[in-house]
């Protein structure tokens, strides 16, 4: 019921940091500044003395660490990590950092992405004896380096990440170094930076400035970055592919304060709302955010089309903190229980509603209802991303096909499901102008059914049933990429 | 160490339904909309076949009540109360609603305000000998109620609040009639609506929205509600006064999308906004709101300057949520936990900061600072409401006069301490003139130190060194420096 | 399903020590040595620097207090309290020591007992305007000492006492003393002990033992006692009248390293099973207490008899420590939860069973079923006190009659519902011949219906279907006692 | 400080069961009475339609199995597990049972004893690089498992435990049969039985007692039970070799009521108390049982000896449900808290406190005090086990041999350091003649120090110095004091 569940959901954030005698509280301010990339648990491995420490729990950040147990992870390295869980249970036993001992001592591993091969792996790794006690890719990979023969660490991670496929920006760490990684692709974000001498690596840059770090760079596309006493090692050990950078991180994951594939996340998305204006402008009283997830390119439709911009759907902000159940006569209060109108702004007004995705409706459907007992005469929606047709298998939490409206609905029918005076979606073209990045290295997976890497390995052809059959506009068989490897 | 921690604070919310099936459902989602005034306690009674139950909590409403918990509250007639606490410990005993047995039956007692003659007439009433078992208010009023001879149980309360001073607006419960009740002045907003055929009093009338009540007025200082089976009726017993609304409600307390004291609480703010960049121009590049609670003023200053609204100061939504306690060493991140600024936003640019209020200044120093690390040339900060000099004795939280910066230090001083370039306070009178009251019915005593009802009976003069001992160092209004233009 | 549930329950323990650097925590180690008087709420008050300190909580003892919450009361003067509560909704409100002010300052109060008049004074009170939060008998002790016109504390508590009927053995505290207060009849136990000097007083002497407490005395039965900087002052202000112990606190309720009205509990209870063996002797192979409650009974029957004693009932020491709820396909399961034979010893053998006594018969039953089940070819059981008929009024809980076994089936009815092979309860006049007390002085009224002071003022004759109606053996009428006063 | 604590300790129990409806509820409750021997976390496996599902929780079986958390168990087959964990931290990671994901599908394992080569193994494993994410000895063998090339899991898990040595009594469950194993010297205990025709391995007798079961029968040492649809079918594939019964699991682990080793624990805990009153009589007046751990050889020696058997030892029944911390001041009150003198049984009396074992002494020495202080003229202290001299390898929880009194003092010193007046520990060998088994086949290991298997693989010449490293001090029989007679 919450404007929150009716959106895309990354998977996770991971942060590490080496050679910082508060290695293990700079790894938790930085999960803390990651959070909305993931609330279902937190953890932290540091090392001490050559021993690893972990300590995780389900839960936000600030919930999962107490001062105690901070204390409990001294040393001057540690890895973190923020887990959004859809497949399977919640469980502690899936939280991250992960920590096994194996040939050469102690490794914890904190991923996010998601490895389209991962089942196949494990298929083969079980034939062979190994024993799997969770379904995450991240003991699929530590099986991988695991059997490596290679001498050092960096290379047995290199041998393991070849074997993969798929989307990941993992942070890795033994007795002695952190080793980070991303995937050919660069699917997820991951950055470098510096504090106090120290290598940070962190998902977004937002961690970088609440622990008055210095932003250095991104970690490149298939890019091995191995971090030890020595300092900073970069290794490119993959063949090169195209960069297919998830363009929803910018639509709506990552924090506007990010600088994200070398743009500031705020400035892409006031000039995708700027962009959208242009495309489907539309004669109206005042353009509304809805919070926050509309705020920025609301701010951007407003000033590109002249359009007085009107915060004028007011978010509770208590709500979603803890879990409410409402009984169940009094459920179709839904969405006002989160977000509720000014009416006096709205009456007798023709209102654009600005959002960055509509993935089921179901929320978007009750916001335009409200703004017409409000008494708004017209109600207008512009989305400032295209249509959301196809599942992801990068790392995103998305619905199937048959959840999302765009893919089970044509542009006018999902107005009427809208309720809607008008609806328009960001053209997808439109939306790559907006990048700076002038080859437009990006995934559009979620828009187009074009995927980079085929998602389970051998059988495309049984993929399309999964998202997008009904569509009347899904591509046809033939424009489906072939598997990279 | 969070923004909201350097704020004034509201005392008490309270909701009151009589005559629908789902009186303590109704209730919840009335608390809940009115979390914003208070987190501390949620308490909601019942009354079910002539039985007074009542659940009360430690926390947020959602936390308080689970479903186990509600369904222990039937009955057609409820009311609830939220509670942030100042004074004296956290402790359950003292959350409301407060239920008593007296010769005519059970009372339950929710009450939004402060009381200034409570002491010397619980000091009667100890010596007449009653026990009290807290330092509510609430105990008093109630004593008082039990003590009347008067034959109804609006006689009662209007015979016992004829005795008290200071703000209320409470809601009382009978086993079969609500009363609800504004003290003389009007101190604190209390509003009627109605669903479904069942009368609703609520502080603010943003619970009418939520829980799908049509808003009718608001109840009038000094009026008393009778609420039963016979409807609503309405009675005014106390010599009229003139009505004092707290300012500060609009200011900062309501929420924005609340009918308060007549007007929306939005459109109060837009233009106190507009007020201010009329009184105190700049030259500057963009406004910036301090979020959320500068966010309408920041946007009205905004729209009448023409200077570009940016929301450079990126909040993260998880902060508060749970209660974080970072290391010692790393305290010095600061605000930094809480808000972050979009560098490139501000790199370069001369930036107006508006915010609402200032209490101690090292939130609003912080911020400041935040600016001039992001690059910015110029840092003006503006405020939407004058000085804060003087504590409040009406039920809201105030620091003492030595925390108040204002009171401690004259403009030139505040800006210093800020380390901004320029500092402007939206002028008394100018705010005055924002409101549409034409008699501008206000206290404004925390401003202006004019306090409509004398804090401690019988002895004004030895208040002055409680809020304003200093008053002497307080700049006269010659002194306060001109705008820097 | 519990042993324990069938079985009288004790309402209460309390405990004040004045004048020892330590006085919280001594408080809670005697607390924590009384739990078993009372496991639903714990608290204690202090007083430091005359300010009084009060945390109650709900639960055991080691639960409410941690060291945090023992650090909250500093202060040499502190009480403190066990509730076990069968009235109305466990809460933390009905918690003690309630702690009030009044014309003379604060007054803190814990209180083992029920006061028979307690409804009718209440309800004199309210007609007068006072108010009441609670329907605890302690707060109408308080209202009483608040409207005393009395000088000084001991004389208020004296004028208080003087108006209630019924068991009390209480503690108060004021800033700067402690009474302890134990009603004429002396229904419960209250004792007078010294540790480094310092006065203490508690329901129990096993208290002196744990804080290393010397054992003084007895409080006498009417007696109050002043302790304050000048030592312990004893009062005895009420008319004498015939004492009235408690007999069941000697049969189950106190624990047997007890001194209670002047002998060891372990000694009486041994002697109840000596006692029990000439009344009712059986030729039998092994004597069996039902473990705790039958031990010491069990050990003098085997021990005067000559037949072994043998625990042959194990007891699952986890049992209970938290609260289970087995799916109702396996309730059937029943008291082998807590409890479990040694086949061996039983098979082909006569057994006795022996306990202290008998509520509802369920748990007898299934016992002597599953000494069957083990093989027993005999199973006689012996209960070392007579048949529980009544009602208690003074302190204990107990279900009503119509859930008493004995009050609804005779004596063979009885066994036949047990399934034993014989049925023995200990004779009313054997058990008080076994008792020190040369003149017999306990209230015996749950056995014989003997009420030292009517249940309910005034309206005795409507007592009795309460509390035996059915039984044929039930008294009649005049024999009940003329009310007191 | 508890008297618990200055014990050994068992490490866990283990509960299957095949074919039943209510197989979890069944496991629950087996569990629940093994709850002795295992109170940090428990943990119950079910498999429904294929799938196995888990549940594992810190903490008491009653506080981890909540009704809802029964309810996702569902299925006709279960296995459980109580741990009592001493190595590394408590972590619910360490809690069984363990699950895993290998090439013939899921496997479950509940363990009790201790490998002693595992770590040898893991290190093979390891090298060929396997990883590991726990210390636990399943871990180990859950690998040996997965890497067997045989056809069927009872060969697999044959050929898994061929190769290791130590103590095992284990249960395993895969999607469809349940197979138990007991290690070759039967070090652990493990019983067969069955209820409404479905098979229950469980670690103790006393689970059948609960559950309704019939006990058929020891499952043998060396003995592997294949458990499905077909029934239950026994191999004994390893080499036979003299079976090492732990014979502390009589003297102190077991539940009284517990057939252990084709004996019931309570009848050898008797004979024990007997024989040691023949090796060690004394003239005294009572015989006193430290609670609850000497009740029956105290029985024993009373019976035997004519003494009389008195309860003089009160046990505070609720200490341990929580934790409690006293205060550093007043932690002198010590064992008090748990156990009180009954004085008047001892006043001038000649005391015979009869305890199991001794481990650091710091217990019994505060139990001889405590006699003293109540007025005993002689404290004489009686030991149904021989001194506890040596560390056990084979699944139990003992001090290092520095923490072992008897290590570390003779008879004489352990007496003086007791302060009682005799101090006597059961004869080894008489000990043995107590029990029923012909040949006496029991690991003494912790008293003698013949280690039936080598702790640790290949360095056995090593060990000593870790458990008897003063074995010179060690002081040899013909030392040993004679009985003040």
């Amino acid at each position: 019921m919450w404007v929150e569940s009716d959106k895309f959901h990354d998977e996770c954030g991971v942060v590490g940091i080496f050679g910082h005698a508060e290695a293990s509280n700079l790894a938790y301010l930085g999960l803390y500044s990651l959070q909305h990339r993931g609330q279902e648990s937190a953890g932290i491995a540091s090392v001490d003395e050559g021993d690893v420490k972990v300590e995780v729990g389900m839960g936000l950040v600030a919930d999962v660490f107490t001062s105690a147990r901070l204390e409990r992870l001294p040393g001057n390295m540690a890895i973190g990590h923020n887990r959004y869980s859809t497949t399977g249970e919640s469980h502690v036993k899936n939280a991250q950092p992960c920590v096994i001992k194996y040939s050469h001592g102690s490794l914890a591993l904190a991923h996010n992405g998601n490895l389209v091969n991962a089942d196949g792996i494990r298929e083969q790794l079980v034939e062979a004896g190994s024993i799997f006690q969770s379904t995450n890719d991240s003991e699929v990979v530590l099986h991988l380096i695991a059997q490596s023969q290679a001498e050092s660490l960096v290379e047995r991670v290199t041998e393991a990440l070849s074997q993969v496929q798929g989307a990941y920006s993992l942070v890795l760490m033994s007795e002695n170094e952190i080793i980070a990684a991303r995937d050919p692709h660069g699917f997820r974000p991951l950055v470098l930076g510096e504090v106090d001498g120290a290598p940070v690596v962190s998902s977004e840059s937002c961690v970088m400035d609440l622990i008055g770090a210095k932003y250095i760079r991104e970690v490149k596309p298939g890019e091995i970055l191995r971090i030890n006493d020595k300092g900073v090692t970069s290794y490119s050990p993959f063949p090169s592919v195209e960069p297919k950078k998830c363009i929803f991180e910018h639509i709506y994951f990552a924090r506007p304060d990010s600088v994200l594939f070398g743009e500031y996340v705020y400035n892409v998305r006031k000039r995708m709302g700027k962009t959208l204006s242009e495309q489907a402008p539309v004669d109206a009283d005042i353009v509304v955010p809805v919070p926050d997830s509309g705020n920025l390119s609301a701010l951007g439709y407003a000033e590109a089309s002249g359009i007085p911009f009107e915060m004028a759907l007011i978010r509770n902000h208590y709500v979603g903190r803890t879990f409410i159940e409402p009984q169940s006569q009094i459920r179709h209060f839904g969405v006002r229980v989160k977000l509720n109108a000014v009416k006096e702004l709205i009456v007798g007004k023709r209102v654009i509603i600005i959002d960055d995705s509509i993935v089921r409706g179901t929320t978007s459907r009750k916001i335009v209802k409200m703004m017409r007992e409000a008494g708004a005469t017209e109600v207008h929606v512009r989305i400032s991303s295209p249509p959301s047709l196809y599942s992801c298998f990068y790392g995103i939490d998305t619905p199937t096909s048959e959840e999302l409206i765009a893919s089970t609905h044509n542009l006018e029918e999902t107005r009427k499901f809208l309720t809607a005076d008008t609806l328009e979606y960001l053209d997808l073209n439109r939306m790559l102008e907006v990048m700076q990045d002038d080859n437009k290295h990006f995934c559009t997976a979620c828009f187009s059914g074009d995927y980079p890497v085929t998602p389970h390995q051998g059988e495309p052809s049984n993929q399309l049933p999964l998202f997008g059959g009904e569509a009347t506009s899904v591509p046809e068989e033939e424009s489906l990429p072939k598997p990279v490897s």
